[in-house]
Order: structure tokens, then C-alpha cells, then sequence
């Protein structure tokens, strides 16, 4: 394989993805649903966010789950514990969800018309970066303990995402953590980026976050 | 591409890959250095304890420092900053170090003969897990407040890796972590997982660690 031949098949497959993104797109706009997909490192808190946030919504709009992991149903069995419907992925040795396999999720799940679509990507900070799957908006969850420096050196997910969680708060008092500064490098990285700190075990920021979906739940009914 | 096109091509890769890595182990072993790959996902603590482990190795044996990042030069800054040589290599687009990057890079360092070399991958607990770069070990950082599935939801790190560092459990009587299950998960991927729990910021478990590191080194040095 020579770099020419890469590039060449990377094209194909990302060309190949947008193509199924836009039919993603069309369809779950066609229904009016508003769709994001959660996207950071393992362990910054993706699952335990969104639990909380189907709580919190206790039932006010229709809502439907998407989880993607290498391995295990674990998460879609924390999502069903809310009563709320979620379909697991396994990728298996794959490292991100592609528009394809949401395409085929959507198809099995019941479609939140004039609701909510929730996309749990793979923990990965990098190849999700480069996959639309069809959605409103990419949400990227970067953890107090992961460090300020992050949206600098893996750059393409801060540059995709159009809002930023900035989970675990409640973790800072225990911290060296700057806050200021680690948004302040995001929106180095994308000066558009809406930021958000939250916490799903204090309930910090949550009152943001959910106005930030109404709204957008909103503008999808009424498009 | 159809399916079977991208296995030949991904077995391609990989094979190429082997093939580098072979040629790295090789020369590694001709000069008696002892090789890591340090591997986890973004944030676990990777380059904190890398400085913490030079510092308290203090000159007692050559050693040299490859790190692996998107974007940024920043960890092989921290790394000089201790006095011991780094050569930083950026991915750009690419989610994981190969050995073809690693070969290039050992030309470049000073070869710590019959010491240590030290390799910091890019933050991604998925991909760099198919990648010998012709280290000794894999080992993986997991910090415990990334949950204890992460050994089963990301099975292949775990599955390709030596040794477990858990990290950061100075944050414990801070988490709801439980260190047992996330050992017991780890095993349960991989039988025959070492594992040592530490601290860069209190100092635990770095005796037994850089005990780790000496027989590894003496070793390399009298095959
Ligand atoms: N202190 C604190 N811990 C949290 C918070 N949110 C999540 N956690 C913990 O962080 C760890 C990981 O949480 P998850 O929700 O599984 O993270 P995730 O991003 O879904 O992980 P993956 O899907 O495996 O990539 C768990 O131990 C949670 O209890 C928070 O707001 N504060
Ligand atoms: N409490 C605590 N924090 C730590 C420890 N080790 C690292 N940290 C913090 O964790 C964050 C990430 O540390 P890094 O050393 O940059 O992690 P890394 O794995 O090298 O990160 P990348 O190279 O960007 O993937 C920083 O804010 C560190 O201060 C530890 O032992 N305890
Ligand atoms: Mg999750
Ligand atoms: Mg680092
Ligand atoms: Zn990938
Ligand atoms: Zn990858």
C-alpha cells in the first residue's frame, strides 16, 4: 500500500460514510427529531450524563438511545434501567460508530418522532472526530481529571463538536485543575464552542444543559 | 471496498507493521534496552508518572523517552524537563504510533544502550492495541475515575498488555471506585495481567514499579 493508495481509501470510506450520514440526516429530520452524538475519552462520564439526563427529562419528550461500545451491553442495560429504549452496538475491534451502523439501529429502535436521539460513540478521543452520523450536533464531554491540555493535543474532536461538557466539576476542589484555561485552549481550537461545567453527582450545570436540548428539540419540531 | 478488500487491506497494515516491529526488537535487543509502550486513554496519567519515574531513577541508568501525540510538543517538553532526552512525534490525523514511526524515531535519539526506553503512545485505549512498535511490554494505565468496565468494554488493551498500572488512587476516598472489581474485570480479559496500583502524587506503588522496571533492565541487559 502506498500513501497515495491510503488516501485513496480513505476517501472511500469517509465518502461512503457521509453518504449514509445524509440519509441518517434526512430521515431523522423528516420526523423531527433532534439527534447529538456524545463523543470523549473512556471513563469521562458519557453514560452516567446521560442517565442522569433521562431522569431529570423524566418522561416530558419521546427519546431513544444509541450505544456504541467495543464490548459488553453494559451501557445499554444503565440506559433501559431508566425505562428509557436503548440499542447497544458492538464494534469489536473497531474504535468508532459509523453513519451505517446508526442507519441500522434506526431502523430497530422505536423512532423518537419530535423527540430526542442520544448517541453514546466508543470512548475515543480521535477516529470518531472524522464520522458524521447523521446528527444535530457532536457533544464532547472532556473530564476535570483527564487535564487543561487536551482540547490542544487531540484537536479534531474539540474542532467537530459544536458544545463542550465540562464534566465532574464536583471533583475540583480535590484537583490542580484550571477550568479557565482548559476552556480557554478549546476555544483555541474552535472559537464557536459553547461550553457547559457540569456534574451529574452534585447536579451542577444540569439546568444548561437541558435548556440547551430543549432548544434544540424545539427548533427540530420547527424546523 | 467490499468487505473482504478491507480485511486484506487491514491485514496489510498490520503485517507491514510486524514486519518494523520485528526489525525494532531486533535492534533494541542488540543493544540490551529494555522497551515500554505505554498505552490508555487520553488523560490517565501517563506522562505525570513517566516524569515522576525519571526523577526517582535519577541517572541510575540510560534512558530515552519517545512520545506519541496528535497536536503539540508538550510532552516531550515535560519529559525534557527532567533532563532526559525525548523525541516527540505528532500523528496529525492518526489515532495511534506504528513501528514504522518508532524505527524512524530510534535513529533519531540517542540509544539508552542497556538502559530504558520509554514509549508514551497517543491516548486511545482501542487502536494502539494492534500495533507492536517491538517493545517488551504492552503496559496500560487505567485511573480510577474511568470507571472499572473499561477492562471489559475495552477488552483488546487489556487482552495485549503485561502490566496494569492503576493510576490516580490518591483520588479514591473521593470516588466510588472499587479497585478489587476493576482488577477482577482486568483478569478476567487477561489471566496473567500484573498489576500495581499507584499514585504520581503521593508515591505509592512506585517502588514496586520501578522494581518492575530494574528487572526488565537486567534482563535486557543479560538475555
Ligand atoms: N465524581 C464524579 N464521577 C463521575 C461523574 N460522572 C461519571 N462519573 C464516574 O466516572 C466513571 C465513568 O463513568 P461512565 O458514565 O461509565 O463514563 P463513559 O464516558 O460512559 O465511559 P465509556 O462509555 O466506557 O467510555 C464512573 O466511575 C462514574 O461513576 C461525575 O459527574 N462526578
Ligand atoms: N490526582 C492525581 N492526578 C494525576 C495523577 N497523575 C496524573 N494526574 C493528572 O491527570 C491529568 C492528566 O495527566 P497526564 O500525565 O497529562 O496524562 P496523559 O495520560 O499523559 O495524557 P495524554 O498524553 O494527553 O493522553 C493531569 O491533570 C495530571 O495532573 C495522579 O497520580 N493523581
Ligand atoms: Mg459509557
Ligand atoms: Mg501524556
Ligand atoms: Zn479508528
Ligand atoms: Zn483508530
Amino acid at each position: 500500500l502506498t500513501q497515495a493508495e491510503m488516501v485513496r481509501i480513505e476517501q472511500d470510506i469517509l465518502g461512503k460514510n457521509d453518504a449514509y450520514a445524509a440519509a441518517n440526516r434526512k430521515h431523522l429530520a423528516a420526523h423531527g427529531v433532534f439527534a447529538l452524538n456524545l463523543v470523549s475519552s473512556p471513563g469521562s462520564g458519557k453514560t452516567t450524563l446521560l442517565v442522569e439526563t433521562i431522569r431529570r427529562l423524566a418522561g416530558s419528550m419521546p427519546l431513544a438511545v444509541i450505544e456504541g461500545d467495543q464490548q459488553t451491553e453494559f451501557d445499554a442495560e444503565r440506559i433501559r434501567a431508566t425505562g428509557a429504549p436503548a440499542l447497544q452496538i458492538n464494534t469489536g475491534k473497531g474504535c468508532h460508530l459509523d453513519a451505517h451502523m446508526v442507519g441500522r439501529a434506526l431502523r430497530e429502535l422505536p423512532l423518537p418522532e419530535r423527540g430526542l436521539l442520544l448517541i453514546e460513540n466508543v470512548g475515543n478521543l480521535v477516529c470518531p472526530a472524522a464520522f458524521d452520523l447523521g446528527e444535530a450536533h457532536k457533544v464532547v464531554i472532556l473530564s476535570v481529571t483527564e487535564g487543561e491540555d487536551k482540547p490542544l493535543k487531540y484537536p479534531d474532536m474539540f474542532a467537530a463538536a459544536d458544545l463542550m461538557l465540562l464534566s465532574k466539576v464536583d471533583l475540583l476542589p480535590h484537583l490542580t485543575f484550571d477550568a479557565a484555561r482548559a476552556i480557554d485552549y478549546a476555544r483555541r481550537v474552535n472559537p464557536k464552542l459553547q461550553v457547559i461545567q457540569c456534574s451529574a453527582t452534585s447536579g451542577e450545570g444540569f439546568d444548561a444543559w437541558l435548556g440547551w436540548i430543549a432548544a434544540g428539540v424545539a427548533q427540530a419540531q420547527n424546523p
